[in-house]
């Protein structure tokens, strides 16, 4: 349900904690080099062989995905001088997304999130070092995250990406994780406008299950989106002098951008406890419904079932039982309780 | 339901979005050019008419219906230097309410919104930018805003209108998007009136769903009012210089008036909320009030029945079949269990 | 319900617009003029004749009655430096109370509350302006306010109110309004209790009725509250120097008042959502209560039916019908049936 | 329910309310005395008497019970230099707790709570002015207040007591009144503990009632608590120089003592809604089950009736009767009926 | 339930209290003393002999389990200059957690939590005092806290521990304390997750009961996460000087996780408060399906046996009795009523 990646109680602080299902797996490094006239990109075996490209007179992207090797993470953490609790946090992948200003890097946790299945939402941590020519993100697992249109507008050179530093990179991979907040509120947003008309028309079982399924999810994009909003609220407010004025403009918007993602998460919670009462309502309207169904008809036919069970009995002497019209008079009997009953019945407007 | 218009994830930030549906619709520009002598009101084909007749001893307010001729867009935006990322926010017609001061004008954000057929609110993005001498605005839509009083009031040249500069005009601009949310709580102020004397009375199916549409109205106005506060806010604390101390008084006024907006949306949530509990009771009343008839009927009769059963019996030797005064015994029989049950319900003051 | 006095959209800053049904009814202009030493009071029928009384040496309180007149604002606001936007607020009667320090007076903008036939809050702006020695009030009806006893008082020439400056008489007006905040809370706080005890005893459908008035009344009240302590908290750390620090204690004593009123008013909204639960928990109880005497009722009498019908059967063959016993039998039947029923009905506790 | 005592709207600020029903109770005047070698303690008759052995070189706690003394209340005032509005609020005994600091005393204004047979708060109203060498306290009533164990460590003289100036002492009676508070959290803790048991074994309509009366008297604590923690947090950063540094450590320690009083507070009132959701699921579990006994038994037997009936019928020509196994043809068709019912009612594990 | 161990109302503040099942039970005290090389652990039975060993020159953290020995406990005081009031809350047990700076050390009170049989949380008071070069800490109970992994890990010398001073200890401890609460809160996930499924397929009220008690598990963990996130907030804008800058680095790590914890708990609530909506609307649910079948079947069967009812009277004179075809009538009478009442119900979509 909710991701839980602590370690264990009494673990020394700044413990690297190895993944267990990692080893396997080795860490995939690749640099994006750049500057305004040129750009290189590659896929590196060892971490040397990279930082032989390495050139500070550009803006060096280096990715970092898998965090099982803890060798080569330390060499890293050594190179750019990372603080060693910053590092603990790298592995420990439940972070709650943070900025941390340290001496030679602003280091950054964020969560990518991904939405599966258009049912179950699933976060991917990344974390991001900001220092003077560089950019360090490690993420947890290869294949997806969600910088690829950063990387084809680095490749492409249009617009400002080239001719920024790192820290426009930084804003620029934080704009793509708030961007990835949007199509999956879309489809929640889809997905409440139909229960509400399913709860409106003819509301079921299951009706109910999918209106509980969007508020479970709306209480993880809540508690994954305002930590988001505060990460670039403390980047845009920057003291450490790493982010340029130019940049916090931008940071700006990506700000307005998450707040506009509370807003509609924040009405979204709103709409579904509205949806809630309507449920809660058509349940007993309902109710009221068939009790009423029930009601007449048992009120209509059982004072006749008991009149002709009189007329059933087998005493000796019963005078109606010799009458000449004594059925015609049966019958006339039970139209006028059925008559008062029908009456009475109507003026409560039941029918 | 909400208006969602967000730019792809990953497409790069400042850019200009075509609308799909809009490249066949022409963008219309006018021009509104006045001082306190005189005034001038035109609309022009071309942005370079229009510049021609652009005076910075005047007061120009340039108005743009339409936002799909990226490459006008782009004209204005150089002419009047506005930031790249301003004019993505122009063209990305979702944004939240916002004021972002740039180096050359102040940039606006707002919202107008307009009540349709009664049951359904639509939004209208407009974008305002505050220049020395200028003030731009930009409309999704033809045919209507909220701004024909402001013309009215500058072509009759009564008020203050005319005597102020571009500010006092951005002031009356906001302030006719804010004038036009109080038609619209008056009539959901009555619809909820309406709802509060059916529910008390006569609570259908029907009225709660027009009480959830009552409730969603007021979720979206709120998310309205909320950030127009703001922008008025900010702009009466408005540190750049742009906004005059004459000016500011009027906006203060205006503070008021969108404060008094959301008073309004709350005390209505608060009701209407209040107005869900009374419906769940009232169906929870109306259960009681039929269970309570069936429960009265079955008691009274189902004894009675079962007795009947009894002396329809086809036993050999039943004696009180035989008795000289069996039937009467048995309505005697009758009369005691009814009135030992009439007494009981009685009691329980059921009836 | 609530009252709501827009200007039309569109409508400039600062017009006047004459109340509609007001034409006939002339306002009514009274000056009450003082110092330490005499008192002048008199009803005036021109602006100009109570103008040559005006002494600005002592204390002048001009209480205008009705709003209709515009002619005659508009001379006092030219007489009294009125700001035009102030003199709009005081004829538009719905505004949210609210201070404006303005350069040559304060300008408050106050509800007076009256509970009528016990069941309904009505309101009444007061609009006043204090400036150096005179105070002005702007009432919308004639023959009642809250301030009789300032009226006393004054005439009386007893405590402090004579020696004072007109910033005391505009915390005495205060004080009236907020004053009469408590017998409404008082009288609510009765209304409560006996719903309390209503619902706790016998809770009616006139009991939910009674409470949502009382929730009803409780959000009108605390919408009156909030922003009248938001006047008196402003008035008190008055900066413009017209409020004189003896009378800032007295402020501070009138704060108290207010906040004890918004306190009672969300202890009562507290204590009537509880109510609301306990109702709804009420009639789910008497649900129960109704539904066990049906089912016990039933489940006594439905088998035994069943077993009477069957002796009722005209089958050729049934050995039981000739026993010599039979009878008996039967209702040792029905003994053993009722038995067992009793048994498990008694063991669930139903009975 | 909750106590209001205002003056009437209009009473002039300042006005002394003479208590209707207190002229017969002549008001108590006693004098603790002490420094850290001695102690006098004494009961006197007159004010003038008391004063006599007012000793400025010592603490002199003069208490007074009972407030119905108009006349000496205001010789008091005039020898203490009390402000006419402190001593209006003195008699006002509904005042929410305060302090206000005043020229020559700081004047504070608490209540006491009791709690009377275990079901209903009661408050008392304190008032306390701190002054150089002196301590007033006003009580309402004689007989108790939550004194007596600051006044036992005054007499032996132990602790730091004795040691201290008027402020502690003031410190010491505030933390006697925040102390009261426990014993009544323990009991209606307590009270919290077996409602909840209840509910989940075996809820009753008194259940429910006592739940909503441990509501409200959370609510009454809230109100009470609360303001308490205000007047301890203002005396603890006083500016007046009037409570020593050495003070303000035990006031902290006061502090966090009412800080924990309402931190249970605000827990019991999360922990009693989530009762009360408890007693509404509790009720409609009921009705379910109840509903279900009475589905199955009509289920079963309403349609064995009918067959019943069928058989009991008296038409000239029904074969079954003459059928040689026509009696066992109806058990077998009853059993097949019995049978079919009961595999439904299993299937929908209803029984 | 919730452990409240206040004073009685009146004792003196800074009074000892002996706790009443203690006396039997002998504190035991331990030292742990140790510099970057070495360390040095004992368990001494006198303070003196432990005061003997004290080295200024190292850090030494001496640990006192069980409370009970009060002259132990003021001599301790005495020589590491504990105030009053902090000694005396030490004996308190159930004080909110809390930093107070004294002039000699600095006291913190926090909360060790436990879960017990999975089922109670249960909270031991630790205070702690960090002096200069030392750091006491007093526990309730021996034999179990949250500490044994930092004994590991200054015994093992790896790490920062053994580098650092007191205050690291200090940190050291308390993110053992905070690391306590994410197994608890774990258990409590998959706990909710259990319930949820339970909820959506076969509530029970079973379920209902162990819903119930997570949220109250949830509002003691609340009560328990928010003031120790104080704590690491007050120590980490440490004014006195006592905690290092490097030492901030790391409690700004432990603020990280216990605020991830705080978010945790208030997902929970969000979720469990979902729960009980769920849980209502299950009941709300089944209690349609079952009157639902009650109504069908009543509706079908009663009218039947009305007809059933009429050709078992006895009336001398019903002609339908003698006709020839009167049984197969009866029949197709049924076969039309019963097809009239499944078209009915049919079309109220009931079956």
């Amino acid at each position: 349900m909710i991701r839980l990646n602590y370690h264990l109680p009494g673990t020394a602080p700044a413990t690297l904690k190895p993944r267990v299902d990692a080893a396997t797996d080795p860490a995939t490094l690749t640099l994006i080099q750049y500057d305004a006239e040129a750009i290189f990109e590659g896929e590196f075996d060892s971490f040397d062989d990279l930082m032989a490209r390495f050139d500070p007179a550009k803006v060096n992207w280096i990715n970092i995905d898998g965090l099982n090797d803890l060798d080569l993470l330390r060499r890293i953490a050594e190179r750019f001088k990372i603080h060693p609790l910053a590092l603990e946090d790298v592995l420990n992948t439940t972070q709650r997304p943070k900025v941390e200003p340290y001496d030679d890097n602003i280091f950054i946790v964020s969560e990518m999130v991904y939405f599966e299945e258009s049912r179950a939402l699933t976060f991917e941590q990344v974390s991001i070092f900001l220092g003077e020519s560089f950019l360090l993100t490690f993420q947890e697992e290869r294949g997806r995250d969600a910088f690829e249109h950063v990387r084809k507008r680095l490749r492409m050179g249009k617009g400002f990406a080239r001719q920024r530093k790192a820290d426009y990179l930084a804003y620029a991979l934080l704009d793509g994780i708030v961007d990835h907040f949007f199509p999956i509120l879309e489809t929640l947003g889809d997905a409440i406008e139909e229960i509400e008309e399913e709860l409106l028309e003819h509301p079921t079982k299951a009706t109910l299950r999918r209106l509980y399924e969007a508020k479970r999810l709306l209480i993880q994009l809540r508690r994954a989106s305002w930590p988001q909003r505060e990460i670039v609220n403390v980047l845009m407010r920057d003291e450490t002098g790493r982010v340029a004025q130019e940049t916090a403009v931008f940071l700006r918007d990506c700000y307005d951008h998450i707040t506009q993602i509370i807003d509609l998460v924040e009405s979204y919670r709103d709409i579904s406890a509205g949806l809630m009462d309507v449920y809660l309502s058509s349940l007993g309207f309902r109710t009221n419904e068939i009790m009423r169904v029930l009601t007449v008809v048992s009120t209509f036919f059982i004072p006749l079932t008991f009149v002709a069970g009189v007329y059933g009995m087998n005493f000796a002497f019963m005078p109606e039982l010799h009458w000449k019209y004594g059925y015609a008079y049966f019958w006339a009997l039970c139209a006028v309780v059925a008559g008062t009953t029908f009456f009475i019945v109507k003026r409560k407007k039941w029918i």
